[in-house]
């Protein structure tokens, strides 16, 4: 998660006529969403896992310039950004620490917009001069607008976080009017087990942590056919959930205590009644919601209360794999999960409004081998201590998911839109 | 030092008709102070005993609100700042964390300052309706005056910490040509000893811990003619100062290798030549110049280097008592302390440039009492583990400063414009 | 590794109508290990990770009257020993701080020792008193005599760690002199892939961790005839190995500067040769030997500087599958791991003297269910930020290890005996 | 109180014809008093700020060897353990580090008392050959005797916080029977204000930190007539004490925060009755017993919430001059402070049962310099950040205080047997 696994896809993509107009759209989303904010805003830091959204605009910039623009000889727009807006490559030289990411008042946010007009001119440029389909630019281009789209997200859980921190709880959007709906009862859908494939197939663009495809052992499973809610979730915690470490992972019951949870981040018990921070401020727990901003020990031992597990991710993958990618993504707007009343036929909806824990930790594919230079320097570089979720989040691009994409955080992280779906053994 | 001490004088205060001239001259100077500041400048808080430049300015305008206008019943401009501005006066209600007011973008800078208007309105229309010489409300803003001279000191090291922080190293203003100066030998002043007193006399305002005026006995002592220079603790370093671990106090020593210390704070060595970060950037370190950003500890251990011992407070004030305000304040706008050639009749000029460390842990003098209610709540509550600094620096306002003057940090603080003048024994 | 796991064998253990004369060799065997300490040896506790020799002594003893005795109605020896003595076993009720366990001088050892003939006359009478093959009595057992066989090596772990941090650097037992050993050129074993089971099968016992035996796809890989030897190590530590972070995992690199790594646990520069702490005070090191020491993220390292990976648990298993148990054990008391010349052959010699790292996290097996009660409550509680290491070292019982045997430590644990085997892809 | 502060007393001590006695008997008490313990007992430490009895034992032997035998070129026992044994002369050369110091099992307790004996030969011989009176060696022998005179009480105080961490809360000797009594009312005693003298006069042995001898001027104040007992304390408990911040020096209410302070140290509430851990184990809180293990802050905020304030230690001093040395010490075996029943008479008992917190820092008197040489060299290294207490507890011996006697401790520190006695202004 402190990555971004980024890199050059192995498989040819299929040529892309429309690789301007993409950078055009993708490059104008990241600063819409940073629209409704104030420098001030868009400059603070709340913790070092999250980054200020001046920081994503130009950290997104700074890939642009160093990986495709730099080594065609273009100068660079300060030098100072080099390390500045570095995140972890090595390769690329030294970088300023993540931790003090919020300490940079300088460049201003009106600095790094024009550092991106800067970068958007000489990319938009370079792309007006050709075609350069089945080239290796053309890939670092679409890897740099993948990227952009990861930071997308990041910007909206990082703003979140630091929003969440202010005792005034502002709201970044107006909330959308809750919907009293019908909750589709939790049933189970079958699946077959046998030799099956996970990984990425076909032509289209992927990151390497989905490569190489591989054959793998399935065995029969049972999958939910839908999230778990807030309103199940209220009842793990009703039961005494957070206080019985019979429940728990031993290193979950230790951050539970350490870090006095009660209940998933954001939501706030006041009179008696339970709260929850969103983009829009705070509302009243909608018990149709699924649970969200839960980390992966609530989600196991939630899973474990009630008598199930956690799907691992080559269940995950089996089980989505053909379906429609619906379900509420960024493009809605709505940055927040939606009440779930539809996701009744098995195995339901799989994608959008919450990321979905597996029990798989975060490890190479058998084959794997990471790209050659500084791209690829870091690929592999996170494949410790962290699980795969799956899925994406009402506040990831639509066009950025797949049944193959496989996001990854620590255990205990719990700011970006996580929640859970069960699974079980087939008896 | 975490608290700025506030209190009603006991000593009455002579007739001042010029309140009001000097609330608006003084309320305006805070606020040129942050003018060549972005918002993302005034936001940000760089360390936990740092507040951001927004803060104080919210703050000290919360101070007149909550201690003058409330009282007389006058609306609340936001019940919300009540919370967020207040420091630590428990009396007043809950506050807002230190550590955590780097995390407020929001109220914003504009609406901090439209905040300071709306007082500013609403003080100027109170003391136009009529004199309240000799009235505890007069005691009150005048106190409110004083606090507001306070936090434009903090104002300006607080940013100079943040900037710090910036691999850019910001300039604040531009930087004053530094002119090659003779430096004058250090010689020895005698004071003779006796029954002397110290504490504030007379009728001009004092805060609560410079009282009551007391008897003490005053042996005989010597008070070096000027402050150390930097040249001077450059030999300290180049002896092996920071290593050499009989020079320190055990809780200094501690520090030293915890923290890393090699030099004064802000000191930073390029290909084997000493810089100092200033608020006007980086300038070569001026041999001429008083050694700034020490620490009590490195204050007490380049004294005992030198075969000498810092002074007691007693002793300062004795040596002081009737000399001129004389000395760089922050009325000079140089943003930095003055090389020192001048200081050369004894004791010298014991004002401005940088605060001197004395020995004397602050405590109450002997009859102190609080004054009651809020504003008396935490007059002595920091009385433990500081230290007192007299004199005044570079970014005091010289109306602020004078011989009974009582400053205080802790002993590890360094970021402070804190200095060191040499005293020793009589032989 | 904060657990042994410790379950009731769900196969079904062949009639051991040795199981007495079983039980009184294991619990003399424990007892001889002590023998050469003292009381004081026996009372200190280094770090949190480690336990005191005494603690172990009591808590494996614990262990019968907990789960074995106390069913039967034998009165408790003393009741606070239920809390004193408790590792983690929730259900069994409160216990004491695993890091305050070295803060224990009562009981003292001669206390301990005599709880443990105590519980010894009454286990022994019980066991005398019929056959209980194939009785869930004899399955706890079993299982309390594999518990004593782990708490045996931990011994020796944690007083190693003990021991190193002691200036005097005392030794546990005389040295084994050092043999000069030509060291066979590593070479590489191809296995072939294809549908593979892994698991524990047959009669004999077994964790639960090591079931249910199940099917995996296994791709072709090669395996590494020998341990990586210190001498190979020590050309990484040549080569800057611990300065490169483009070498090391995000996480290991962390690790590395943070706790200031520059070789493996134990070892000493002085003069410019490097030394080694061992059970036998301190040895130069011999090339010839393991590296032994090494945290997960340093095989990580090192294997990437070499050019290949870590095995996969999977591999490692199906390539000892049917290997002889050779090496050096416990049983040989050298206590350290030895020059491994004869490990020439393909792919060599697969057990003892160091365990090896595996990349695969430790994670429950496909159908892995805990079974019922206190002794399972814990058996799945450590599946998390843990990586599997498989073959025994040099202070393992031989009788203990087996192909499908999982040890299990966090990634940045260096005190157990832990090495490297290389892997690779077949090309 | 990281140090005992050691120093050559610069008055010239009076002829002592009984130096070998007062050696013999010295000697002899320290090892009486770890008599009743185990050699686990004696090798345990329980937190950074306490050292193990066997460290205690050591070091008061290392200071002979170190500064009294060496000099005459008598050869080291060990020279391993002039490493191990220094406590903080770093002009003696390398120390082994203080939070390490229970991680010794070697060299266990025989062999350290093996080490004390082979000292006490050699210095019993020394002794043997002549009068030494009025020499430098004299005066170090002297300082070795007081110095281990204050690690008789370090070792009490250490050990009795080691069996607290013990859940069988151990005793170290049986108790006395508690007494009811009569507690005499609090009254205040005047001493009248002027010119006075602190600091030791006289021929006597004293701490170099008692010198020199100086006027001070003295406002007239007001002393309790005796100690405040546990019954008060009760009350400021009852009354909110530990909830109210306007009480509380502010780094003391942060103190409260972070320790989760509630009562004294040792004190356990159980089914709503107090008791505490006493070196006789459990026993109920006796209203009449002056309250013991109370920090400065916990002292300073009882004394606000109780309308007055702690004395200075020039007051105290004042107070205390010519009475004589009556109260519970080491030599009445208790371990425990007494009721207070008999201290009616103004300003009543001085000295024993519980240390007494002034309100001064602990700072060098006017025209203090520290002796030469590594005796010397640490004298004033604590002078920041500490509090003077006076008067000596229970466990300190009765030989060992005086009026002008100066102990010191930081102001969160509790497992001394440190009280409270009031002062207050004259009105």
């Amino acid at each position: 998660m402190q990555n971004r696994s980024l890199s050059v896809p192995f498989a040819a993509a299929a040529p892309q006529p429309d690789l301007r107009d993409r950078y055009r759209e993708f490059r104008a989303l990241t600063e819409s969403l940073a629209a409704p904010l104030s420098a001030e805003d868009c400059a603070l830091q709340s913790m070092p896992d999250a980054s200020p959204t001046k920081w994503h605009l130009a950290h997104t910039n700074w890939f642009f310039e160093t990986f495709v623009l730099e080594p065609q000889g273009v100068p660079a727009f300060d030098p100072a950004y080099r390390v500045l807006f570095n995140s972890y490559y090595n390769a690329v030289g030294e970088r300023h620490p993540r931790p003090q990411r919020g300490l940079l008042s300088r460049p201003g946010l009106e600095e790094v917009l024009a550092y991106r007009r800067h970068i958007d001119d000489r990319m938009q440029a370079m792309l007006d001069r050709g075609d350069i389909s089945n080239t290796a630019l053309h890939a670092i281009v679409e890897l740099g607008l993948h990227h952009e789209q990861q930071h997308q997200e990041l910007m909206l859980t990082d703003l979140k976080h630091l929003f969440s921190c202010n005792p005034l709880r502002p709201a970044y959007v107006r909330g959308v009017a809750a919907v009293a709906v019908e909750i589709a009862p939790l049933t189970w859908h079958r699946i077959d087990g046998g030799i099956r494939c996970i990984g990425h197939a076909g032509d289209g663009f992927c990151f390497d942590n989905e490569l190489p495809r591989h054959r793998i052992v399935l065995p029969a499973f049972e999958l939910a056919s839908r999230l778990v809610t807030s309103g199940e979730y209220l009842e793990f915690i009703d039961a005494g959930g957070y206080a019985r470490p019979a429940l728990w992972l031993s290193d979950g019951w230790d951050t539970v205590v350490a870090q006095g949870w009660q209940a998933p981040q954001y939501w706030e018990k006041r009179d008696d009644r339970w709260f929850q921070f969103t983009l829009s401020g705070m509302r009243a727990i909608d018990p149709a919601e699924p649970v969200c901003h839960v980390s992966y020990y609530e989600a196991d031992a939630y899973a474990r209360w009630a008598g199930a597990r956690l799907p691992r991710e080559a269940e995950w993958e089996n089980a989505a794999d053909g379906l429609p990618i619906e379900g509420h993504f960024l493009d809605a707007h709505r940055f927040h999960p939606a009440a779930i009343e539809h996701r009744s036929h098995p195995p339901g909806q799989m994608y959008g409004d919450v990321w979905e824990w597996t029990q798989s930790p975060y490890v190479a594919y058998p084959g794997y081998t990471p790209p050659a230079g500084a791209i690829g320097e870091y690929n592999g570089k996170f494949m410790v201590n962290q699980f795969v979720l799956r899925g994406g989040s009402c506040v990831t691009p639509r066009s950025h998911i797949r049944a193959s994409y496989r996001n990854f955080f620590p255990p205990a992280a719990r700011w970006q839109f996580t929640g859970i779906r069960l699974a079980r053994d087939v008896a």
